[in-house]
């Protein structure tokens, strides 16, 4: 892990949705600092009346048809990364993805490595074949 | 936030959904005291076969055509705002969608205010932009 | 609860769900020792490049077509519970479903009893009529 999943508008091409992919997974990679396969995204296409993303009350607009959700879970990381994260993730999906930085929205949710099975149903951090 | 996924069955109108929208975005802003543009909505709809709600023995039955479930990721919220949430969208919802409040069921998630990047790959709550 | 979450490619019958969801919730009742109507399943589907699940280096290939991720929303389980669950829900999956346990992952993701409304705008565990 971590799992993320990635709220985007309905419309995209495949191979814009594949780049979107990629480059978060190098951010993922390069700020936890798990193995390259530590993989796992799941995009979902919404319609624009089905996503409303604001502001808080921050002072901007966001782009509906550009708008981005990003919901990570993952066993817990330190407050360091995780502001790693957002703001390596924010530079990386502009530079590759041509994202404004104010479309991209990210929340992160915590459990821990014992709550995950990567397969066979095992908990492969509590049999140590992974730690 | 919070961020709230609203799991609904297909066939709703547009009309419909924002109606819902709006009403479970009053009820946010009234019980936890958010900003009125702390607004986060994702709905999805999904085919009757694909949605199964049950009552874990409570004795009722819901309408599989008109049943919602809402799940809310946020930081903390004390319990005393988490019932007044339940009570009052629950309310609210038969208010102004006609939703019979058998059919509305809630789950809360939590993660904490610096576990949030609203824009920019900053975390507002960490900065002192929000707070 | 738990509410669980089950993410598959998209071309499954609706038997094949059906059955799928039913050999799921008999492993819940039976781990987690709850009542049998304590039944929270929502299936979504997915194109082969809208889910992504590699292995963290653990040495296999899922099948695309087949992998199946499911994310358990619940309030508080022992260990002992999770991994009798991992290891039960691979075991039925594969025997009800002809899964490979490879292409199985599970997520666990823990809140609070009061944290749940079922109905009604009551928190039925914090009211008493669940618990």
């Amino acid at each position: 892990m971590p799992l993320i999943r990635f709220y985007v508008q309905e419309g995209r091409t495949p191979e814009a949705t594949r780049t979107l992919l990629d480059a978060a997974h190098e951010v993922v990679v390069d700020v936890f600092g798990v193995p390259q396969r530590d993989r796992y995204q799941i995009v979902t296409e919404h319609k624009p009346d089905q996503m409303i993303l604001e502001d808080t009350g921050l002072g901007f607009e966001r782009d509906p048809s550009e708008q981005i959700l990003v919901q990570v879970f993952t066993s817990p990381r330190s407050q360091e990364a995780k502001l790693a994260f957002f703001d390596k993730l924010a530079a990386k999906l502009q530079d590759v993805c041509g994202l404004d930085p104010k479309d991209l929205m990210i929340s992160i949710f915590e459990n821990t490595q014992a709550d995950w099975s990567f397969g066979f149903g095992r908990a492969q951090y509590v049999t140590g074949e992974l730690g």
